[in-house]
């Protein structure tokens, strides 16, 4: 734990930011937490174990994830759910100069109208956090989901 | 983020403070954080989001919410459930001088003697919480809950 | 709240690697966490309230609690299920020179392969912490599970 509290507490201020703007569907400033470079992916345990390459999503840049942005838009007329981010345990260790790696377990839940709430995913986030001059952003984000959950929504971001 | 940690870290414990006060039973104290002018609200999110009045309990000042303990206090008989808060993300803006809007995610899971534990409410705070010589207290607290849940006890806080 | 923000981010930071010692399966790691001489418990909320001695876990200094790490890696053929665990509110008090009294609400998620997720524990931890040359340590850990859960395998830390 040789990383300063303040440093942690701007990258919980990121991860935080991170899912709200998801729960608010402000998916455009969502976009802006992320490098030109970055790695997005989802992927269930099982496969992060036993080390195989597929994914639920992925998206490589900053400009895959707004085309992903944009089809969801597209497509959101079908979508009424509503998510719900909570935010777990972290661990920050320093990774190069201005960079660190984050661990942090989550749950979503999803809420429809009529259909009431229920339990979305369960996981962990293994991240890459750099400092740029204009603030903390997500280099590197795969998304870990447990068990096997039944994605109903494969194209959206967790 | 333009919001210094310290001030976070107050704000993070007010809220931490007002969820255990809660789930300890201590309604009594857990009056003693808020304002003698506040607002407490709590809201279904269909009706946040269409500017619909209606909520499922409302207390205009300090005083209001203590006729309402009050209350509970003589309904308790029945009570015998017990409420766990979880917080989530949580996101701090200035809103004036010694002042700050607050949005927090929040679930309650709720057991009972012999019928096990079930998620109650997901949803999410918007708060305004103010320094004063005493301390930070909410001068206004919405809790706005997600889907439709069938809520079995209206008159409580969450 | 006389606890400076320093300590509280210290403190976290222990729950935390707790909390993912645990779901990461690193329990030879998890015991150090804890001083020589603690006390380790998970009690149901019915058995603290009314005073009854009766645990669901014990183990009286970080011998014992080796045991039982010992005992797990023996029966781990047959466990195949992952936790994964929420922190939430937390309140820290000072008990002394360099030691603090800790409550902190927590749930966990169990997976199983084909058997997806669900929640398997809600609760409060009931904590003393010491600070050691080494750092932060649990002196005492006591883990009281709302409602009346079936614990399908009692001997698992949490």
């Amino acid at each position: 734990m040789t990383v300063p509290h303040e440093i942690q507490a701007e990258i919980a201020n990121l991860q935080s930011e991170h899912a709200l703007l998801l729960d608010e569907d402000r998916l455009e400033e969502w976009l802006d937490l992320f490098t030109e470079d970055c790695l997005y992916r989802i992927a269930p345990r099982e496969n992060i174990d036993q080390g195989l390459p597929a994914s639920l999503l992925v998206a490589e840049g900053q400009e895959m994830l707004r085309d992903r942005v944009v089809y969801l838009r597209k497509v959101a007329t079908f979508n009424v759910h509503r998510n719900r981010h909570m935010l777990g345990p972290m661990r920050v260790v320093p990774d190069g100069v201005d960079a660190w790696l984050v661990i942090q377990n989550f749950t979503v839940h999803q809420s429809e109208p009529d259909r009431g709430t229920r339990l979305f995913a369960v996981g962990y986030y293994e991240d890459r956090v750099v400092r740029l001059p204009k603030g903390m952003r997500f280099e590197k984000k795969l998304a870990v989901i447990d068990g096997d959950m039944v994605m109903t929504l494969l194209a959206e971001p967790l």
